[in-house]
């Protein structure tokens, strides 16, 4: 099965995953009466697997919710040896270099992969093993915060192969990395 | 007539206007083989004059092309008391606070605006003076940069209310300021 690296997340007009204050309030400001996804369930039903950082594990593991994901996780963390109480099963943590990891997830049969959280994104593009973009805008200007992108050892080009508007605020676009 | 001041520019991905190095040429590494517009006609047959910062005017002054706009040129500046010579007739100089600006350039009958430049749309979303974006995103992450947007004292809600394909690459949204 093909290999694919595949982030679908929302950033602010002005790139931020996060406000100045670590807060994502603001990326439910614009109503949704109907709860549409905006293609996310589509996303998931075509990934095998799930990546995220620590932190973005834990701050899920701190709300009060349901677990939330119906796809295998994977912790990336050099610093948790185990899942915490709770969580067996639910999760599991993967340590080592991203090759190494993303060759052991491969090993488990697990091939289209959803790479999430920023940090998590970030360190992914500085090794370039990104292969999609799903990059939700909500077009609010923050004007500070925590953002998606960082810096690169190089440039890397992408298309932007679709677009879509949601609740008439929103756009969504899809990028495809070209090599 | 109504007031309106408008953005028309090209980011990166990762949401820069200027490479590291200040340069541009990525602006054109997508092959644009019929030389499309982009829309830039259209949206300077509907402005009345360009507001531009003492940076971005001296960086066209020093290209070797003929003058490029077909419209009054505004340049702010508060160190230039007079434009260069071979520029006169072509671009003027103001001074002041934005809104003493803004109403001078009213007053002389010019109340379509496109504020152009990095610094000068930076300054004038600080004060909530920006009323639509047209956003190209050239799908390339520069890792990188001069940032477009920039710290804001206040948050400020758009609504993306266009969004088109070109090149089957670059994507361009438009958003509108929602107060």
């Amino acid at each position: 099965m093909k290999k694919r690296n595949s982030v679908f997340i929302a950033t602010s007009l002005d790139g931020y995953i996060a406000d100045k204050n670590g807060g994502i309030d603001w990326l439910h400001r614009i109503p949704n009466p109907n709860n549409i996804d905006m293609g996310y369930g589509e996303f998931i039903s075509q990934i095998d697997a799930i990546i995220m950082g620590r932190t973005t594990f834990e701050t899920v593991c701190g709300f009060d919710i349901d677990w939330p994901y119906k796809k295998q996780v994977f912790v990336l963390s050099n610093k948790l040896n185990k899942v915490p109480e709770g969580f067996k099963g639910k999760a599991e943590i993967v340590k080592g270099t991203l090759t190494e990891i993303l060759n052991k997830i491969y090993q488990k049969g697990f091939h289209r992969l959803y790479i999430d959280g920023g940090a998590t994104i970030q360190s992914f593009l500085k090794e370039d093993l990104i292969d999609d973009m799903v990059i939700t805008t909500i077009p609010i200007l923050l004007g500070g915060g925590s953002p998606l992108f960082s810096e690169l050892p190089e440039e890397l080009d992408f298309a932007c192969t679709k677009s879509k508007i949601y609740l008439n605020k929103v756009v969504q676009n899809h990028f495809v990395r070209m090599k």
